[in-house]
């Protein structure tokens, strides 16, 4: 059975990738990260779903983003709030980690070199975060090329591939797509700013995208929010 | 002034590599990673070399990569010892660890984002270290073009460069080189194995590279070896 590496971050686009991967017959290996998120909340999550939908491995990396900066998401920076849809989708945010996904992929191409997979699987979606740089297909297409160089088994003839199954999809085909394969998406977390007990704001951009695609797709929303600002 | 970020390790090349930068102007951001390598003895040399060569900020990352394994430098298997030089140059050693300049270098990438430099100085030697795939010229010029496509500053215009100023050099020139440029190769650290108060094994693959590179640059060795096979 062949193996994959997949980049779960506990919310709803990568647990409909890591469904995805199942779907395409892969043996599991889900990777998450903790990195000075502001919430442990994801991490939870991405625990979750990869007991839901049956990973072989589950490993959560501890590396520290902090050290680093220069994002809403590691600092001490106001994450955005009730920002208008032309907002969210015409710069690029201060929620944007530097380089994350680069390190993010990296760390995944080294574990797939030392288990033997040769595929890995990020959820990343050009269409609703227009603004990250590194969820672009230009991106992954550069990455790819890289993990071919980058690696004893990509020198060997061994070929690397980088699938991003979610790149130009909508928010309401994600989740129409997740629906139909199963994701539960309860367990997912997609706020930037939840609450002590696990709540979304309901008004980060994420919220806000979120519920659009559910809105979009015609299903229920079973996220639980604090607020419910956009009804 | 222009800043670089510099991969520091705590070995001659690296110190060479820092010593390069500061002669080119830089204000030098050096970075080190404390990645579960058996001997924390890498981290003290970089740590003194950094102050030797008045970088402006030095910054030790803990990373994990034993979590992730696959690598003599990262699991417990057996560093090998005594090779031929034939030996050595000619196939991918178990030293390798997985991915490791691409992980290094995100970091190094998303550091250099934040502070506004767009220079980044690695290290590696292609013609000492070629059974390294990650430490090829190919290799460094795709993460080059990665840089661009990866970051907000790369997309809004900001030319990345990953400099590499050793990769084609002999590991006697980069001694010479350093030594020219004022590096105390006392402080620096070469050894894969080494005792628990930081003395060279003096057989690794490392160990008999550095030795042989002082041979042959003419210049006097003061590594403090614990075993001097090679004599």
């Amino acid at each position: 059975m062949k193996r994959a590496v997949v980049l779960l971050s506990g919310g709803l686009d990568s647990a409909t990738t890591l469904a995805i991967a199942k779907k395409d017959g892969y043996e599991l290996f889900a990777l998450s990260f903790h990195y000075g998120q502001r919430h442990q909340v994801e991490v939870t999550s991405a625990q979750r779903i990869a007991k839901s939908l049956g990973v072989n491995e589950h490993r959560v990396m501890e590396i520290d983003l902090r050290a680093i900066g220069g994002s809403a998401l590691t600092d001490a920076i106001e994450v955005p709030k009730n920002r208008s849809e032309n907002e969210i989708s015409t710069e690029i945010p201060i929620t944007y980690v530097p380089a994350r996904n680069t390190i993010f992929l990296s760390y995944a191409l080294a574990w797939a070199e030392v288990i033997d997979a040769q595929d890995i699987f990020i959820g990343v979606n050009a269409l609703d975060y227009s603004g990250y740089p590194d969820c672009r297909p230009e991106f992954i297409f550069q990455f790819e090329k890289l993990a071919q160089l980058a690696t004893k088994a990509g020198v060997e003839g061994k070929r690397y591939r980088i699938h991003a199954p979610l790149i130009d999809l909508t928010k309401a085909q994600i989740i129409a797509q997740g629906a139909k394969l199963g994701v539960q998406f309860s367990l997912t977390t997609s706020c930037y700013d939840p609450a002590a007990d696990g709540a979304a704001c309901g008004e980060c951009d994420s919220c806000l995208l979120r519920a659009k695609g559910f809105r979009e797709a015609g299903l229920p929303d079973p996220t639980r929010y604090v607020h419910r600002s956009r009804e």
